[in-house]
């Protein structure tokens, strides 16, 4: 990570986001801060933590660490004076690998759990913006949509108890633009970096393009390739395959907003 | 790691050396098998290995992971059919924090500590094949001696009970090259990557150049540029300063010789 430093304006729209959040607000926070990092959250008892770290070690595309809060730890470092049990809009809590809950305020949980460790691992909005900043359409974003997410046939290097199938969001791109789309993308290697897959969605294992297993169905419109980045939501399925007895994770698209610019992590 | 593959006859090389270092040679591991990856190692016990994943997560520069063999694995992924325990020339043992042995064997410690978890990571010597090809010169090559090693007054990001500071490795550089050397090892983040100093060696925290406290004194020339990268001896200096009550590292300059290219890790 670079010593690049947040605007005051963008400062000022991180902290007040998550003061909001903080008080109850719920929105999703894609375009919140433009230019800073969002994270996704993983949380899970100390006794996991290990494998959580060499599972990320090892599928460092899909889970890029930003950064590790040990037991006892809920202040992020990328953002002072935050709490990570309750300054994200939108929780998940999973028991035994199924979703059990989910809740603007986390703090039940770390006070039934007060052993969690939390990974807050990259997300894709940070490459988005350099797409956007460089004239590449985001088509989700062009239709007011969630990005389209795919499970795929392609497992993860497992860890431990840790196992499962990596996710994949796809972005479709003009041709002309695939490459420069690569390029931008593969500068942020902290969140996701270059695709891992560009066009024929059945060699990934995804049968129907049309049918994602998140997020909203695809515009595609004529010339563009489908273009297929390692997703945060990785993790999730991952704990939906291994099935520990506990863990908390942000809800899709509402991240956790940090204070640091996207550009800490370029290349 | 992308999968560039290495030649037949680099093969050929690593796995001869590495069948003479288990049959007891002991020798230095510089220039081995050329273009192919070497490794540091480090084990721990199981209960250590959330905070050594951690403390390298957290100080990427100096201790790039390139793989973690769980307790109970010897085998490398990166050189297949190798042996950790053996497959290294020599090897130190550490216990609270002191160096006990030095050996050529480590399956005893393995024995003792059947719960040793190891950490393979990334060396020097990859980037300073990329600067020769460069036609950088490398001094301490030149003049057939161990590059210096300097403790530093920068404290690594602690991480638990491991805490200690950054150890770097200086190569004079002429004025003339240093940027094209801050390129070509920047190439190769997963391996040190880019220098963390060039010049001033007092700021560092470093009183006297020429007594490094690892390695060989240096060999300055005119117009020559001190430039210092993370080192993976850092490691071992959190082992001495955090006293974990057992320890196996290799010893100095005597590596572990993969199968994969350097080629695998650049950018």
């Amino acid at each position: 990570m670079s010593a690049a430093a947040a605007t005051a304006a963008q400062l000022a729209q991180a902290r007040e986001a998550r003061a909001a959040y903080r008080a109850g607000a719920v929105a999703p926070t894609s375009g919140v801060a433009h230019g800073l990092v969002q994270a996704n959250l993983i949380a899970l008892p100390a006794d996991w933590a290990f494998e959580t770290l060499l599972f990320a070690q090892r599928n460092p595309k899909p889970m890029p660490v930003l950064e590790v809060l040990e037991a006892g730890r809920v202040e992020s470092r990328l953002a002072p004076g935050s709490d990570v049990r309750t300054d994200i809009p939108a929780y998940r809590v999973w028991r035994d690998g199924e979703l059990a809950d989910e809740t603007t305020d986390a703090s039940a949980a770390w006070e039934e759990h007060p052993d969690l460790v939390a990974f807050l691992i990259g997300c894709s909005f940070t490459f988005e913006a350099g797409l956007v900043d460089d004239g590449i359409p985001i088509r989700h974003r062009e239709h007011d949509r969630n990005v389209p997410m795919y499970r795929t046939s392609t497992a993860c290097a497992p860890a431990g108890r840790l196992h499962g199938e990596l996710v994949v969001s796809m972005r479709p791109i003009p041709a002309s633009r695939v490459a420069d789309a690569v390029t931008i993308s593969g500068r942020f290697p902290a969140v996701h970096g270059a695709p891992v897959h560009i066009g024929d969605p059945g060699s990934l294992g995804i049968a129907d393009l049309s049918a994602p297993e998140f997020g909203d169905p695809p515009v595609m419109q004529d010339g563009d390739v489908p273009v297929f980045w390692a997703c945060g939501v990785t993790p999730q399925a991952a704990i939906m395959a291994s099935r520990p007895p506990f863990a908390v994770t942000h809800a899709p698209g509402h991240m956790f907003v940090t204070d640091v610019p996207d550009a800490a992590y370029a290349l």
